[in-house]
């Protein structure tokens, strides 16, 4: 599973924006790895793009060429559209108005109609991505009604998931859609404000989380604070439940919950009545406050028995081998002192395919572990994602295809628990008919587009794509 | 001055059509060297860009992923529009018909109405190029009508210079404008036909050259022969004379003439009646043609009195020197024994700012030559181009601002001689009215637009722009 | 501070040993981060260096070049020896008897003395390295004496750290100097075996820890085995003490004793009779063992109060801002729920300069800690390292200039503990006379060198140094 | 047959060498351009290299780095050493006395044996290249004599040719082989003295040319002038006869001949009683001075019939295809009309393998014309180089396996004259005894090394070279 995108936003009182939005992307770095774009607004927009990692995109020189106190930003790892510059974000616009420049975190599951529609009407489209939907969408109802009317009528026709941040010439918005899927959230600043998809960056930049952006509401920045207006259309709030087990940063706090917490909470339900254990063991780093927790819970102590390679992430492997078990090895290594001969609790955040942890308990019986008690921080998800997150397809989801007693055979533990759907809500602390648990029931907020349109989508550039790198990535251990 | 863009398209029988662009694009590198981009079709259109020459932009691996028999392909400078990758053509776009990628050479003087027009309709730009305003405006004919009308259509609605290749889903269709102000020519090959800006890429390719595509024509290339269709509205003829005199390949044929013949024939013009000398040199390589037609005529022998550095071309020149003086060197050297002692006739193809020439005339005097008289094969340049020659403005044209006797002071030449405007027509071969004289006389095929719609579009983007590289370029010696 | 350089090498069976060196070097790569190499041997030597990470040095061309079933490699952080291309290793040199490969961990003392005499000879150096200066002396005694004696005698005349992997035509040979102040460890593989500056690097090949090189020994592989021989001189041993609380990676097993372990029985003697708290908190990631076993002892909650930025390291950060404070923000975030109102125990492997500790500091206060007491897995630094580590001079090193009071002070925490030094060596469990301790207590194991000395091998390629990059670089948080 | 290594070398008054230097090598491009580096010298020698053309490997930043009033400079085309970053020159050596950078051009015939007697001592190479060798010998005698006395020993010793440049510490000197074989001049510019390979590097600097390096001198530049010393050994002279023919510029003066009058004067020689015909055209470049010498003397005209791409030149070719065909056209097409129907002399500067040479002579048919005379400005070249030319293997060699009219019928003309080896002795004026022959007759000035011991001396690193580029590079027309 792959981070979704990032966005942020800024308006300062007279420094330039450049930097700070800088400084979000770096801390938002996790939520995207392919590229990152940067656009402020000094009489006209300036915008800089580039595949990438933040840092590699920018240096000095481009960050000083990005004039004015207000900019938007965004880090991306593609679901639709694919690798191509053409598709890095913000995406920037001309048109009647001026300039208006997007960045998007989140999917629009009517793209491809609105897209058929607009091209109906004569429109031309540059590349395969959601945020031209929306700019084409946006500028369409820019031409008959003011700026937040005309968001509230491009909301009316969106569906799906979206965070935005825009620069609409001077002015930076930001919009959730209403169901509230995807994160956005605003902070106070020294000598302004600002927009980000996680609270973290707000702290990078020393600032204060203020709170998030409501479903269904646009906030327009100002220097000395925000307006604030709600869409028309109402809708059932629906936050992405991945993000809490997943997908944000543990410091970041998002409607209302501390990503820590939850995670530490959800290790302690885990605890609740389990088996007897020696050790309880995290899969870094994505299982440790879940590991945390449940240790806190049990008694038991806290144990880290697998070391993480922290240069690892971009090497490669060569053909011929058996490709993920050599990954798996450079990505971690077992301290075999603190398994052997140990009854171990194994957390992880999430089983996605399950070959990974085939692997891990592997090198951890290997090591000499006497038993491997495998607990798991989210349900088995069961049904693919189509509002924001890169998911395998059903095919691939071990537990759409196994039944908790399959996978645990197929990972070779000694016993597997997942924690509940109540025990999960539970956890978050939000009332479970706020959050989108499409993943874990196969019953989503937003109707499920057919099979047929999806495909279209996705298979519309695919011949356009350029791999540049054909070397196989080390897969993320715990997907 | 710079050269322009070039454009090139192909349909081939059955082999792919990516590597013959290639080499076409190859032959047609002089006429642009800052980006190169090829699209071909195939079941989808394929596309790659990039900022830097031919075989900079291109290796084995993206040609072999360029499939398909029909193909485009551009080489560029930029005009209007400034050196970014978002610029780079063929721009692709997508509309309800499929996908239209085009490549364009020339000057649209009423881009920025039309963009105007365009965008109170609501319509949205990614790009400050007239290639995206082509694109609109074609989506917007293709709406209404088919294909040929709906370029015809476009025509219509278009003012200014363009010779373009498109692919329309698997059609390349070349166009010239109804002036035929840019070069294009269809080609013959083994297997198939093509467009090329000039007939040297045609020869490239081991093909024949068929005929110009005319002015105001629209062909369709099939892989055995090609369809023709005329645009509705009449103009007149009003071939760029430029080409004859600087940008184009002395070994293409041009519009019924063999642009190496042009030159020869002018320098043999210059030969009548003029001083008395001992030697012929040219400068190189754009006096060399003209030279060998003096030396013909003159009885005088052609010799070679300057050395052009073969690597020149990319170097940089510290601050704090004289520039003019120290690029002049790196790319020139004169042979003493060739002029010292001699009365030397220099030719050069045209005078433009007049500070090259001034130094190279002072090397020549300073090697020992003992007169120095210029001949040159383009008559004063009085007024700049606005459809389609990247040319200095007003104040730096030194013909603009001083008398022939004012130059000839200014470059201390013992004198000064300007092909007549009489002798060049005569030398090209076409009839005064089929030629656009702009730069020479300040009378324009096409009514000029007002300084500040001129200035507005220059402006437009001019803060987006990346300077990648602050070294001082070498400039071109004759220029 | 930084980590010192680390060494590698493989003698297989039958298959290629570059892929496994790779790997290796990978698993090492916390030990080096400015550049990677390594050579082969398959009747000629075969050498791949470059500047930059493992993964970014190598692909699978040049891997699948490196033939043969010998190889070693090496990944450097530079100590003597400027940042250029010439000095990465392995070195290769010529001789009369083959060719030889040398990879160094370490810091040769009296080098400069060496090379005088060797220049004396008529010897040429074609860089600063020790590793020539090695590599000169090995093939002056290999001119006398077989491949034992020869490096049995190179060894009697350095003097300093080293730990060397050498590729001596087809033979890989591992050298610890007499002191085993650099560590080394054999490891056996699949189908051959292995030398490694740490065991880590064995167990990501899948391999097993045979044992340590001991100090002084000279180890020659082959496929099926090892030989061993001792240097005739003996020494006392000296473990540089550093590798067991800084440099070496956690599930590094050195000399006996698992660095996981060491850190945590520090932690666990700091927390004797220590003040009372409500949380323990490292500094992520080198504090995190100290503060589990802290944590386990004192029965506080281990809690994660920092979380680390992950993709930090190589950003850089405008002039003109408060770097250090901008540094640590981006690479640290406090979770303010963990410390609001909490007296808190942080835990840190060490202070250097003491100003990242301000910083730290200063950022959990804000959250909201009540009490920060800080406490250090190692004792106060009061001396330079001259045997292999990149330390600052006296005069940055706080503990060198302040009293534990004056740095608790400087660092603004409500108390300051470090280890004691008989605690430090009660961790490690070897005894004190087998510890290099030089940095903390001023008594090295190998008499200083004169300042003179030091300066002059410093400076004498500093001129030549080409600084590539002039952004400011993130410091570690730790240092 | 590819260009040799170029050198230079400036001392000035006061101002930094290293601008001037990177000039020098500019205009010796087309001597090299597989690396460049630039040596300084202020206080200690700076030094960088790179892989690339002249300014390609410098930027103003390096330049600004090297300081220092004497500098040396080389660009290499490598003819033994690989291509490979460490056989970059200059070499730099450090030795008891100082710092040592060397650059040459040429090759030392008994650099085997050297070497092995080196090694023999003991002695250690870091390289294959010739420069290592002429450095530890030199160093060598170093130790025993001065430092004139120490280069007349080394000359003693070398056997080959060899034009260096020396920077001693803060001296810089010429250096030429007592045969005089690889041209070396030396300039005066305004404030100091420069050495070069040719004189167009001092014209380009605006310098004069004071006059050769002698065969067998050492120069050593001041300020303000040069001392100069010969070597003990006397020599037959023996000047390289290619470097007029093909390898120098034309606007250089080469021990008394300007190659443009040589190459002209050839031209003039081969039209004595030549065949009737119409036009004289030349293959670009190397053809260009030949065939203006021809026309001139036969009165036939002039005529430019092949037209060079002057973008060509790194491009690749597709597998698959034609090669050679395609090579050609790339880089040159027919005017047609200038051939059509004529009498053709065409005029190259030599015949190598012919292969070329055949396809221009079909496209020169194929656009038309009657009779195709081919004339050379070289005697047939019947044996290769071995003293610091990169010339094919005898089997390679057309002239070496065919007789004339074997060539005749070969590359399809209807005659081929080649010049006469009186004629062409007698264009560069000097006497048959002071010029090396080698190539056209089998007799060396040197005596050739064994098969054996050229083989091993090729062999020696080839398993170490790393094809960074497969792409089949355009081969040159004229070889």
């Amino acid at each position: 599973m792959q981070d979704k995108c990032g966005v942020f936003g800024i308006t300062l009182d007279s420094k330039d924006a450049a930097l700070p939005v800088y400084y979000g992307l770096y801390a938002l770095q996790h939520r995207g790895q392919e590229s990152a774009g940067i656009a402020t607004y000094d009489s006209s927009i300036h915008i800089e793009r580039g595949m990438g990692l933040v840092h590699e995109v920018f240096d000095e020189h481009l960050l000083t060429h990005l004039k004015g106190s207000q900019g938007i930003g965004h880090v991306r790892y593609s679901t639709t559209g694919f690798s191509k510059l053409e598709n890095c974000q913000p995406a920037v616009v001309n048109y009647r108005g001026g300039t208006i420049a997007i960045a998007h975190n989140g999917d629009i599951v009517n793209a491809l109609d609105i897209r058929k529609t607009l091209e109906a009407e004569g429109r031309i489209f540059v590349s395969d991505s959601d945020t031209e939907v929306i700019a084409h969408l946006l500028v369409k109802e820019l031409m008959k009604y003011d700026t937040i009317t005309a968001i509230q009528e491009l909301m009316n026709k969106l569906r799906g998931s979206y965070s935005l941040t825009l620069l609409l010439n001077d002015t930076v918005i930001g919009v959730r859609d209403p169901y509230g899927i995807k994160p956005l959230c605003i902070g106070k600043l020294d000598d302004g404000y600002a927009l980000s998809s996680e609270s973290a960056a707000i702290d990078t930049l020393g600032g204060e989380l203020v709170r998030d952006v409501l479903p269904g509401e646009i906030v327009a920045l100002k220097p000395d604070g925000f307006t604030s207006q709600r869409a028309a259309k109402k809708a059932i709030t629906a936050h992405c439940m991945f993000e809490y087990v997943y997908f944000a940063r543990p410091d970041s706090t998002m409607d209302g919950a501390l990503i820590y917490e939850v995670r530490r909470k959800i290790g302690e339900v885990l605890a609740e009545g389990d088996v007897e254990a020696d050790v309880v063991i995290p899969v870094p780093d994505s299982g440790i406050a879940f590991a945390i927790g449940y240790a806190q819970k049990s008694g038991l102590p806290y144990t880290e028995g697998l070391i993480k390679n922290r240069y690892v992430g971009r090497t490669f492997i060569m053909p011929g081998q058996d490709l993920r078990e050599t990954a798996v090895r450079l990505k971690l290594n077992v301290i075999k002192k603190h398994v052997a001969g140990k009854r171990v609790i194994m957390i992880d955040d999430s089983i996605v395919r399950g070959t990974t942890s085939r692997k891990i308990v592997d090198m951890i019986r290997a090591a000499g572990a006497e038993e491997v008690h495998m607990r798991i921080g989210t349900p088995p998800i069961v049904s693919p994602c189509y509002l924001g997150i890169d998911m395998p397809t059903y095919g691939e989801l071990i537990a759409a295809r196994k039944s908790v007693d399959g996978v645990k055979l197929m990972i070779a533990v000694d016993s597997l628990k997942y924690i509940t759907l109540a025990g999960l809500i539970d956890s978050i602390g939000l009332p479970r008919e706020h959050l989108c648990l499409g993943c874990l029931t196969g019953m989503y907020p937003i109707e499920k587009p057919a099979e047929r349109a999806m495909q279209l989508k996705l298979d519309a550039f695919a011949n356009g794509v350029k791999k540049k790198d054909e070397r196989v990535p080390v897969s993320p251990v715990s997907s």
